[in-house]
């Protein structure tokens, strides 16, 4: 079998629909096996700053051998939630409901309206491409929109905040507006706070006793764990309820409940990693501004490029084997990550030549 | 935090519904918090019999660090079920939907027939909990029937086999015509296969691809890793590509594809591995006949009594530290799961002073 380098980002075996077209760009962040079909010639090791993941995992203690083989404890999976809350700012434990990965959250929080099979959703333009997805198999009519306030008439609105790519904030105020007139009319805000633990937007988590708002959390991204799966769901308890019988019992992995049962009480190392980040990606801004690329927006935990040289700039990185997050419906859309420790030199090294 | 002996399975801490109410027994197994509080004055540590978890963790290499950082690989993810396809007999790769754990399955499976709101779904009884369950959240009516002939009147049907708890197992040619009853009429014929791996049945994973059939596969059990949860459903193409739907990307995580990767395509492991279990399953026939306990049933992973006497063994055995199975609706029932070697002794002991 595959050895401890090669088990999880290689991947030279390729059937059905996982290796799509190569024409199809890289639908997703994080897909090294794409980033080798587009640039056959680029060296190895790829730096893949295609997601935005920390290049930071967090330093748990040793994950002990009954995580992996036992079933998740029932009441290990409640002290998650309860720390969850506190690190979020959820009313508490009863409004937090945990799954593997906000992924799998997407289309039972979109189907929580429930046979609503001629309403509207509106997704706050541009958004990651999963919560359309998610809207359309609940059944909705999926509305693109970058007006806010074309939201309010919709059944369910998405708002990605900070935004992902763009790191556009709305404010706290009209989000809660927003949520005031979904409750009113029995609709649904969707927040999705993927970003922020490193953003200065302000979080709703604290505020879905209301009802009418389901916050999303998750955990992969700034603690450097995504392939862990791990995502939360904040809302009123019932509702968690609901989201808790879609996913079922020893719904998070041992592993995962170890890991972030740590990570989520850390204060000191949250607070020390934004600040490590926010650095990083400064030197990112300063590593662009060298070679005359504005940064248009992003977080501390990627940058985001709206400039024409944006498909010149993928193709230079991508041949170098750094590869970076394109979208296949704005040309001149681009977001980058960050190195970790040992990849900026190459980094720096390749935006000097472009 | 709590320290590598206490990361999982200690929960002093309990609150809202995970505590539940101690007088509703074990509604699953391998919850130790409520076995702590049925049995307060019981030794620690526990032996935990209470689940059909294997007491062998496959022996997998080292996870690398990049497992849990990264977001899995789609590649990776593909050749999972590539493997897991031939180890299950499935006719392909893209046969086989991975999930975070069976569980998370079961509603999705459960829904495929879609807006059913009428429907009746029969399960052959006794049944694992879950399939009722998950069969009223898609909107079924649910009969449960220990009668197979009378699933063929229904729009769903569910069997798990072999049977757990009694270990009753249907023959191949009954469930192939079951699932052609069900195809002939648009519904669906769902077969859980979690213990196949340790059973004399017959798998139909092979027979897939004609439609109307489902058939899900547990890796936690037989490979004793509960707390990574993974789990397949194998089934047509077209299905799989809606149950990966509902699952979205990455529903596998790093450390369950690098672990699965290797002990699904490890033969040599799994043939050893029937053999010790179907020796272990006997020797605690052997200690349940010294203490003139009949077996009513079971397989290689747990052995399953029906006996006036079975909740009385319940309470003997859970003051002992030992917990076992019981059954709220069925008092006679007990289920015993295999110990470790180094608990043997002590379930010696304890069925001695019976």
């Amino acid at each position: 079998m595959a050895g401890p380098e090669t088990g999880i980002d290689v991947g030279n075996q390729i059937g059905g629909s996982a290796a799509g077209s190569v024409a199809g760009l890289i639908a997703h962040g994080g897909n090294l096996t794409r980033a080798r079909a587009l640039f056959p010639h680029a060296p190895e090791h790829w730096i893949d700053l295609s997601t935005g993941i920390s290049p930071y995992s967090y330093p748990h203690s040793p994950i002990p051998g009954n995580a992996f083989s036992r079933l998740p404890e029932p009441a290990s999976a409640q002290r998650l939630k309860e720390i969850a809350a506190n690190a979020y700012g959820a009313p508490s434990a009863a409004h937090v409901a945990a799954g593997p990965g906000t992924q799998i959250l997407l289309p039972i929080v979109a189907g929580l309206l429930g046979g609503a099979a001629v309403s509207r959703a509106g997704v706050l333009s541009p958004i990651y491409a999963g919560h359309a997805r998610a809207a359309r198999l609940a059944g909705f009519e999926v509305i693109e929109t970058d007006d806010l306030d074309r939201l309010a008439d919709m059944q369910l609105a998405v708002i990605v905040n900070p935004n992902n790519p763009t790191g556009r904030i709305v404010p706290k105020s009209d989000l809660l507006a927003l949520a005031a007139a979904m409750r009113a009319k029995g609709g649904l805000l969707v927040v999705d706070e993927a970003f922020m633990d490193v953003s200065e937007a302000e979080s709703v988590a604290g505020t879905v006793d209301q009802g009418g708002l389901v916050v999303l959390r998750s955990f992969g991204k700034f603690y450097g764990m995504a392939g862990l799966r791990l995502g939360f769901a904040t809302t009123h308890p019932s509702v968690v309820e609901t989201i808790e019988g879609r996913l079922g019992p020893w719904a998070v992995s041992g592993p995962a409940l170890h890991v972030a049962g740590e990570a989520l009480a850390d204060r000191d190392w949250q607070q020390s990693m934004r600040t490590n980040l926010k650095r990083d990606a400064a030197r990112l801004d300063g590593l662009l501004a060298a070679a005359r690329i504005p940064v248009f927006g992003g977080t501390s935990l990627f940058r985001f490029i709206r400039d024409r040289r944006a498909q010149a700039l993928f193709q230079h990185l991508g041949e170098r084997g750094i590869i970076t997050r394109r979208f296949e419906e704005r040309q001149d859309d681009l977001r980058i990550g960050l190195p970790g420790d040992a990849d900026w030199m190459r980094l720096e090294e390749a935006l000097k030549t472009i």
